[in-house]
C-alpha cells in the first residue's frame, strides 16, 4: 500500500488523484491532506479518507473544518489539524508518507514540496511554479536525497513517458504541444477588448482559474518550457512548442536517430496523475481509452508569438536564468490575479510582467531565500504596475 | 565495428542500409551480401564493400556477376562468391557475422534468417514473410539462442520504440497504421477495374512491387497484423489497424493505464533499418527531421473491411494459428505475382487466397518442414487457381 500526502487536495488535481486513489481500494493510504479555503470539501475528504492529518490555509479556516468535522461526529482524535505554510510541512514531510502529491499551484506550493525532496519523499509534480522558480535547487536536492520526481502535468508527464524510449544524450529535442487556448484563432487586435469569461472559456481542458488564464496567454507552455528544461536538463532551445488544438497528443520527443515518440490520450487528468502515483509501473486504467480512430484529425502548427507575447518572456527568462524564472511567474501570478479581479486588461497581463522583468537585476537561484527574495521583490513590482493600470482605467463595472 | 551481413542487398531495404552503413564510416564492416538477378547493382555494392562472400540468386548470375567484376579489376581473391539458397546462408552465417539484416522478400529468405539465428546471430528483421510463415518457430529458436529480433518494418519497428514505454504485461493493444494504399478513396465498385500500374502507385512509401501491391490490397497490413502477433507476443485481437494516410505516425501502442505512445517520423526507410542496426543505441541521423508543425493534418480512421478483403483474411489465419499463416502468405505471393504479370484481377487476389485458405487442413507448425510444405502445397494450389482465372479471361494485351 503507497502512504501518500496530498497538497492541494480541494484543487482540480487534489480532487482527481482522490478519484484515481478511489479507483483502487486497498492500494493507496491517504496519510495527509491539505487544502486552502474549501473547508466543505475538505471536510467531506477527511471523512471519507480518513487521514492522519489535515492542513488548512490559515487558523480560522482550521477551525472552522474542525466544527463542521465535529457536527458530523467525525473521530477527531484520528486526525490531527494543523494549518498554514507550517502546516503544509506537516502534511508534507509526515513520517508515515512516502510519495508526495505537489498540487498547490503557485509560488505556495514550493516549500512544502522543497521540505518533503529533503525528507526523502518521492515527489508526483503538478505544481509546476515549484520547478519554475527553483527548478535548479529542486533537482539538486532530489539527487542529494535519491529523490524521484515524477512530473504529473500532462505535457510533462507525457515527456516523461517518451523519454523511456531512448538514453539522455540521445534526445535531440522536447516538443511541447499547445492547445492555443480560447484565443487561438482571435485576430491579434481583438486580444485589447477579451474578457475574463471568454479567457476561462478553455477549449479542451478543464482546470483551475489561474492555469486556464495562463493557457489564455500561452503563460502556461512559456512556464512549462522552463519546467521541461529544469526537468529533464535541455537547453531551453532544445525545447520546442508546436501548437495542437485538440490536446489528443501530450507532448512528443524527438531522438537524434530521427525518431519521434509521442504520448496520446483522452485529455482527463486522471491519466497523468495515475502515471505519477503508480510509476514505474502502469495500473490498469478505469477511463474509456482514447479512440483514435475517432479522431479524424489531429493538427499541428507553429504559436503565434506576435499576439502571445508571454510565450517569448518566458523563453527570455529561462535563457537569462537564475532567479529570473521565479520573477517571470511571481510577475505572471499578480497579473493574472488582477486579472481575475477585473483589475488590468487581458493585453496588460504580458506588458507588467515584461515591465517587471525588464527591472530585474539577474541574482543566482542559489538558494531558496534569494529565490523567495526575488518572488517577493516581482510580486510587490506587478501590484505596483497593476494598481497603475487599474487606477489608469479608471471605476469599473462589477 | 559491428559485422554484419546483407540478405537482400539490391532490394529496397538493402540499399537503404547500405546507404545508412555508408553514413557511420568506419562503423560497419559489410562481411556478406546476396542479391537475386540485379548483378550489376551486386557489381557495384561489391566494390564499393568488398565483402568476404557474396551470393546470387543461380548459378548463371554468379558467373555473370564474377564476370563483370573481373572486367572491372575487382581483387577476386578478396570475396567468395556463392548462390542459391544454400549461399544466402553462407552468408547470413558466416563466422564473422554479428548481425544480419534480413531484407529477402517472401518465403524465399526464411531459411537464411532462421539458420542465422541457429547460429546466434542478432536479426535485424525486414522479411515480415519468414515472421508470418514461421513467427512461433523463430521467436523460441532465437529465445534459445539468447538472439535478439529488431523489426525493420516501419510499423514493427515503432511499436518496438513504444514498447520501451512499459512492461509487457503493461499492453493493453497494438495499434497499426495503414496509409490505405493507392485505393483507399476508391469506390467498392471500381476495383473490378483497376490496373497494375494504379496499384503500383503507392501515396506515400517508395517500396518494392510485392509490398506495394500488398499495400493496395491492405494484405499487407494483414501480414503485419500476424507478424505484430508473433513478434510482440500478443494476441491477434489486441492488435488493430488504423487508416492514417499520412504515414506520419508509424504504429502506436496502448497501455492499461489509458496512455497511447506513438512513433512518428519522416517515411523513409533509413531511420528504422538505422534503429535496427545500432540498437540498443540510437545514432544521429544525417536526415532532416520531421518538421511537425509543418504537418498541418493527421488523420485516422477505420479501415473499410469489406472493399479489402485480405485484411480479415489475414485476421482468419492467424485466429485459426498452425499453418494457417504460412498458407496465406504463399497464396498471396502466387496471386500477385499473377496480377503482376496480368494473369489474375485485383480482386481476385482475395478471392484466391480465400480458396487456398478453404481447402487448406490446419496442422501444427511444430517444424520448419511442415510449414515448408503447407507453403508449398498453397502455392500450388494458388497457381492453380490463377490458371483458371487465367483461362476465364481469355488471351490479354501485353
Amino acid at each position: 500500500m503507497k502512504a501518500i500526502s496530498l497538497l492541494g487536495s480541494t484543487g482540480s488535481i487534489g480532487t482527481n488523484a482522490l478519484r484515481v486513489t478511489a479507483s483502487f481500494p486497498g492500494a493507496f493510504r491517504i496519510v495527509g491532506m491539505s487544502g486552502c479555503k474549501n473547508v466543505a470539501l475538505l471536510a467531506d475528504q477527511t471523512e471519507q479518507n480518513h487521514p492522519e492529518i489535515v492542513s488548512t490555509g490559515d487558523e480560522s479556516s482550521c477551525a472552522a473544518l474542525q466544527a463542521l468535522l465535529r457536527q458530523r461526529n467525525y473521530p477527531m482524535a484520528q486526525t490531527r489539524f494543523v494549518h498554514g505554510i507550517e502546516g503544509n510541512i506537516e502534511v508534507s514531510c509526515h513520517p508515515d508518507v512516502t510519495l508526495v502529491l505537489a498540487a498547490i499551484t503557485g509560488a505556495a506550493g514550493l516549500l512544502p514540496t522543497y521540505r518533503a525532496i529533503e525528507a526523502g519523499k518521492s515527489i508526483a509534480l503538478a505544481n509546476k511554479e515549484a520547478m519554475v522558480m527553483a527548478g535548479q535547487l529542486m533537482k539538486q536536492k532530489a539527487h542529494e536525497h535519491g529523490v524521484e520526481i515524477i512530473p504529473v502535468d500532462s505535457e510533462h508527464n507525457a515527456i516523461h513517458q517518451c523519454l523511456r524510449g531512448g538514453r539522455k544524450e540521445e534526445v535531440r529535442r522536447l516538443i511541447l504541444t499547445a492547445s492555443g487556448g480560447p484565443f487561438r484563432e482571435t485576430p491579434r487586435e481583438k486580444l485589447l477588448s477579451v474578457t475574463r469569461e471568454e479567457a476561462l472559456n478553455h477549449p479542451t481542458w478543464r482546470m483551475g482559474r489561474k492555469i486556464t488564464i495562463d493557457s489564455a496567454t500561452l503563460m502556461n507552455k512559456g512556464l512549462e518550457v522552463i519546467e521541461a528544461s529544469w526537468f529533464f536538463n535541455i537547453p531551453p532551445d532544445e525545447v520546442g512548442v508546436v501548437i495542437h488544438p485538440q490536446s489528443v497528443v501530450h507532448s512528443m520527443v524527438e531522438f537524434v536517430d530521427g525518431s519521434i515518440l509521442a504520448q496520446l490520450g483522452v485529455t482527463d487528468m486522471r491519466i497523468p496523475i495515475q502515471y505519477a502515483l503508480t510509476f514505474p509501473e502502469r495500473w490498469r486504467s478505469p477511463l474509456p481509452p482514447l479512440e483514435i480512430h475517432k479522431h479524424a484529425r489531429l493538427e499541428f502548427y507553429e504559436p503565434d508569438r506576435e499576439k502571445f507575447k508571454c510565450l517569448d518572456l518566458a523563453y527570455r527568462a529561462i535563457r537569462s536564468g537564475g532567479t529570473a524564472p521565479a520573477v517571470l511567474n511571481a510577475a505572471n501570478e499578480v497579473a493574472v490575479e488582477a486579472f481575475l479581479h477585473d483589475g488590468v486588461a487581458f493585453h496588460e497581463i504580458p506588458e507588467i510582467i515584461e515591465a517587471v522583468l525588464n527591472s530585474h537585476p539577474r541574482y543566482e537561484a542559489s538558494s531558496l531565500d534569494l529565490i523567495l527574495r526575488a518572488d517577493a521583490w516581482a510580486r510587490k513590482k506587478a501590484s505596483g504596475l497593476a494598481d497603475e493600470c487599474r487606477k489608469a482605467r479608471g471605476p469599473q463595472k462589477q
